[in-house]
């Protein structure tokens, strides 16, 4: 499929790929540090990890002694932090429980908080109702869309 | 898990639930459909709908005509609507074909693009290593985090 949701989510639409990316993004580099953190079994943990470095995700390197490796963010890893944010916003919104959300994100310089939300390129914040689908660039033949584009909204 | 990234995850970390999720926003609402424009296996989407409807995403509702019934995004099935423009950002950042994005969003009032990103309160863009995070109300007394937060990022 063409679609870059569908192509995403190849590569990381999958419970325990996500998790791993969380964990790397708290900081987590050690294989045994991913297990203890998310309780997962080592085949799995390890199938997962070589599917993250495959796809270029996650970057094994050198850590300190010998044949010590670590698991660190690539910049295609980074910037899945929008990605994060949106479940973790999502999640907060509607799973929490009674208490509240487990852990609130603040900016680091000023305490702010801090949020996510599709907007405008002048700023304007999106709902799913305000936006339309135009057909771009890597569009097939076989995805025709009207002129004006179609709504993006069920 | 407490985390929220986890408990969305656990409704929706599964390739097939988020692209039946992309087709609702894209007006599907009948079964049949859902299976022609996703090429879906009958038994498949059957479940990933009963799923869908069971956790609050999409109501089943009725239709024109008798016993006929279809799937609509609810208030909670909206709300996914960052989650899927940060996953078809980063895919089209990053998987994309040599042709570009196969399809763009469009603010449908003035034709502007659309984009997503953290944001701190006052609307400065923010990455993953301008965030920390600090426990929130609904923290378990497992989750400890030091008085001034711990950094987001790997």
């Amino acid at each position: 499929m063409r679609c870059s949701i569908a192509r995403a989510l190849e590569l990381i639409g999958d419970w325990w790929t996500m998790l791993v990316v969380r964990e790397a993004f708290m900081g987590t580099r050690r294989f045994d540090a991913f297990q203890r953190n998310l309780g997962i079994a080592p085949n799995i943990l390890s199938a997962r990890l070589k599917t993250l470095v495959a796809s270029g995700i996650l970057a094994r390197v050198p850590a300190g002694g010998p044949r010590r490796r670590e698991y660190r963010l690539t910049e295609m890893g980074r910037d899945l932090f929008p990605v994060l944010v949106a479940l973790m916003q999502w999640g907060d919104r509607w799973l929490a429980g009674p208490d509240g959300p487990p852990i609130r994100l603040l900016d680091r310089a000023t305490g702010m908080p801090v949020a996510i939300a599709v907007r405008r390129s002048d700023g304007a914040i999106l709902g799913s109702a305000d936006v339309r689908v135009v057909g771009g660039r890597g569009a097939s033949a076989a995805l025709r869309l009207p002129l004006g584009g179609v709504p993006f909204d069920g």
